[in-house]
């Protein structure tokens, strides 16, 4: 049986009574820097890049599992790489079929595992910081430590929270403004 | 000259192209938590009392000027004490004088400060935790160190960025759904 597609078209009246779709004024849309665009994937791909090196850096010094703080970077570098690899994929995916990610769930989920993630590893990069100063400025105790790979690791986890925050803020905004 | 009432009505429609106010869907209004209620109040009160008892408890030690974290925990507890206690002011001027707080520069201005401020004393936090942790799990040197006092301001301090981030979000929230 085959009816005729005007006879569809009533039905599109009521969408405007109901906010699921953005209504007005919503400027974000094509911002460069929203998942499943150009700007989201580089910066996955920066998030992953830079937690690569710290985690490959804080690993190759053999007595960081001596410092809770230095193991919980680790973890916390390994947990990035994962989310930050995973959304990358999702990217590179929704580009290469030109889908659009903005759809009110997978927002949210974005938004909240950048929150979560961004926590963790902004948290991991500063107890690492503060460790790094003890050992360095305070204690004076560098010769008998790896502070170059210590401090390297911090600086590389400060630097993939950087490249998270936007993607966050970003993804709230967006989950905020529809 | 009267002109009728109705003669008004077709200038009320262009305003749905302008974004200016909330056009639809926005739910944040008047949720508890948001400046200018008793529930940002009571948030600011706690984030003021938290930090206020960190910065105490910490100044009370005669040796944390002696660790790098411990000084920058001191400095990011007076800052979070002096904002928060503006905004309480602030707050209690709204509540007092019944009005609403939600315009876009001060909404605008709330988020940014409680973004940083955030940042600062969770770093502080974080970064105060990765040295007890230390000296306490790591070297087990708490007897000649005030392990209880630097465990207790850490403990606050990370009271004082839970407080605040119901605080952060509802603003931006607020901020992007205008």
């Amino acid at each position: 049986m085959f009816a005729s597609r005007p006879a569809v078209h009533p039905v599109e009246a009521p969408p405007p009574t109901d906010p699921v779709e953005q209504p007005t004024g919503v400027l974000m849309k094509d911002l460069p820097g929203m998942p499943g665009t150009a700007g989201g994937l580089a910066l996955r791909l920066a998030q992953f890049a830079f937690a690569g090196v710290a985690l490959g850096v804080m690993a190759s010094t053999n007595d960081f599992p001596s410092v809770s703080a230095f193991c919980y970077l680790v973890a916390a570098t390994i947990l990035q790489c994962l989310w930050s690899f995973s959304l990358a994929i999702v990217d590179i995916y929704a580009l290469l079929v030109k889908r659009c990610l903005r759809n009110r769930r997978a927002v949210c989920l974005f938004a909240i595992g950048d929150g979560i993630t961004a926590a963790l590893i902004f948290g991991a990069a500063c107890s690492s910081a503060g460790i790094t100063v003890l050992i360095d400025n305070d204690l004076n105790i560098c010769a008998e430590n790896h502070c170059g790979s210590f401090e390297t690791a911090t600086a590389m986890a400060f630097m993939s929270w950087f490249a998270l925050t936007p993607s966050f803020l970003l993804n709230f905004w967006s989950m905020a403004s529809r």
